[in-house]
């Protein structure tokens, strides 16, 4: 019931066989409008998937009457082949819904370089349509997963019976990057009843993900297939704000962002870090996402360890503005280095909740961002090295 | 007998207790002239320790007349006090060997964000000094280590018997980037008995780096005390051709860095990845350093798993020229991605070697580019958060 909670979706999952576990691998989420306006962004990886390529393409024009996941395969680096069983899925299920399948949006995720077994997906795509209810987004959401251990949902209002605004939105999400297989394919499906333009979907999504999704860095890996896409039925009659709007799309993006943070399997921490007293939001996000993505860091993390030294060696590395004898480093409230220099105790740092938080202030401005991560475990090394993916 | 196999130089490794396993951790090089020329260069980190700042300074005159090394503490992020203790080392070597201290040149390894314990430093100055030697060069490798497993030296010529142009070149190192404790730190030191004045040395010393440690890539953490030094004697009365002796100097760099990369305790695999026909050497470098960091691409190697589509997601992050569908990828000869799609087949691939090379053939150019680098390994992550460094 999230997806499908704005008035005007259907969903369903099933499956077709694409995963050898035999678990649900094939979703299909419909639009009845009575609007199919629609938005997406997209991975910036230049080698993209067949299916980013197709969907690119179907969403220019602003609108999506479906959208068709398929776990169990990336259809990416499969050449025109690849370009043409895309193709094929959108002609097959364009057909079995009486839509043009220059309005049906694909997503897939799962091992780059090989084929999909479109004599299983194409009979899954029929089993699917014929399961489409308004009560399928909890079915969808599972037929996504890959090695996420929950499905991931989310909705705004955050009940049925919280107080509305006479709309509300729903998302589904898998993946994330400790997870083998797939690469990190984040795919995301957001819905909403809200009467809103293409246009105005657009500005809304591009402002919701870049201070959600686009911030979640949890092995710093860019995957091939990362897809959001916001599909509006405008079936509440309702036209919203956009402000307004704009800050509860950003509301569930970042429930999305964290369930997916709190399921990396290998992590054994989450890891917020914070950048205060930027310059910039740009020098702060730069500062984060250099500190996520050194492994010596996320090691020591792992370790229970609270090595500032690790966190100003990656702060050093950028070109964000600061004084090296300026920098203050906490860890979970402690502040371990000042004055780019030996501050309180290391040992009144605990680390062994799950989470933790790190606060860098590089006394430069005023500006502020945070970088969501996990640390780098036995578990990340083992799942991403026994499975092919 | 390696950076004592010049003429001119002796040397000296011995134990003051900074380490508490009490192996040697304090090395002095003192360089007997008649020409105490000198070059380096240092870790582009911002946060750098406080013995790069003083080296910095001491080496801008090109002369250097002693190098004082310590394990067992990187002198990093410890403030002024810190810096005091530098000066005060090289006050003290001065003072011992009747020359300037702004001619004494500092390196130090080992946890950042600690004091060096000042009462155990200066007496193994002493004792170091006191034995030296024109023999005392691998003492002085040995002093350097922190979890490397041995000792690295080099020379040219390959031998005292081989045949020479007058002149020889001698060098150190120690660490690398899957080593802890030390946060990866590089220290090197390189003499030579040729007549070059401090420009030709700094010349001959950038190009060699350029092409051998910038290119040693290990886990993609800079630290905070990367120095590598070039001692000039002018003992052999020799003025070498310039690029014969950078050609030379290379060859003694290239092999310190493999070293290096050989001796990464926590790797199972040496990666060479090269990158062939770029538009530009820049293209070419970029390609290779972003799947050299790839966590995914590195814990595949890790699984002897040849997982071409991880390479091309990595390649794919960057702005080097391309088309996705002319990408070509080898593996140990076995060309497993053609035109960007799948190529030979995967079992063809034989992992189970520790050399691995990978070709990205981007059909764009005529330049080329190999960065060398480790596997991501259980090893490596229990030695990052095992020990606080």
């Amino acid at each position: 019931m999230s997806i499908t909670a704005p008035a005007g979706f259907r969903a369903a999952g099933t499956a077709a066989g694409l995963k050898s576990s035999g678990k649900p691998d094939v979703a299909v989420v419909v639009n009845d409008g009575p609007l199919q306006h629609a938005a997406a962004v997209f991975t910036s990886n230049r080698v993209a998937a067949a299916p980013v390529h197709w969907s690119r393409q179907v969403v220019s024009d602003g609108r999506v009457d479906a959208v068709v996941l398929n776990s169990g395969g990336a259809n990416a680096c499969t050449g025109a082949v690849g370009f043409q069983n895309t193709h094929a899925t959108a002609e097959y299920t364009a057909e079995a819904l009486q839509i043009s399948s220059g309005d049906v949006f694909i997503c897939s995720t799962g091992l780059i370089g090989e084929q999909l077994p479109m004599d299983k997906l194409l009979p899954g795509v029929s089993d699917a349509i014929a399961q489409l209810s308004t009560a399928g987004g909890q079915g969808a959401a599972e037929a996504i997963m890959t090695t996420d251990s929950v499905p991931k949902n989310a909705r705004h209002p955050a009940s049925a019976d919280a107080p509305s605004e006479g709309y509300s939105i729903g998302g589904m999400a898998k993946g994330a990057g400790m997870l083998a297989p797939g690469l990190a394919t984040m795919l995301v499906v957001l819905t909403t009843d809200a009467v809103l333009d293409p246009a105005q979907l657009t500005t809304a999504l591009r402002a919701a993900t870049r201070l959600t999704f686009d911030r979640t860095d949890s092995d710093g890996c860019m995957s091939t297939n990362d897809t959001v896409v916001l599909l509006a039925s405008g079936a509440s009659g309702v036209t919203p704000d956009l402000q307004e709007f704009e800050g509860a799309l950003t509301g569930v993006c970042h429930s999305l962002a964290q369930q997916l943070i709190k399921d990396a399997e290998g992590a054994s921490h989450d890891i917020a870090i914070t950048a205060v007293n930027a310059a910039s939001e740009q020098d702060a996000e730069t500062v984060c996402r250099s500190v996520a993505r050194s492994n010596l860091f996320k090691t020591a993390i792992f370790g229970n360890d609270p090595n500032w030294g690790r966190v100003l060696a990656a702060v050093g590395t950028t070109d964000a503005a600061f004084e090296p004898d300026q920098l203050n480093v906490s860890m979970n409230g402690v502040q371990i280095c000042r004055d780019g220099g030996i501050g309180d105790s290391r040992d009144l740092v605990d680390l062994t909740g799950r989470d933790v938080t790190v606060e860098i202030d590089l006394n430069a401005g005023t500006e502020t961002a945070t970088i969501w991560t996990n640390d780098l475990t036995h578990e990340y090394v083992h799942e991403n090295s026994a499975y092919s993916s």
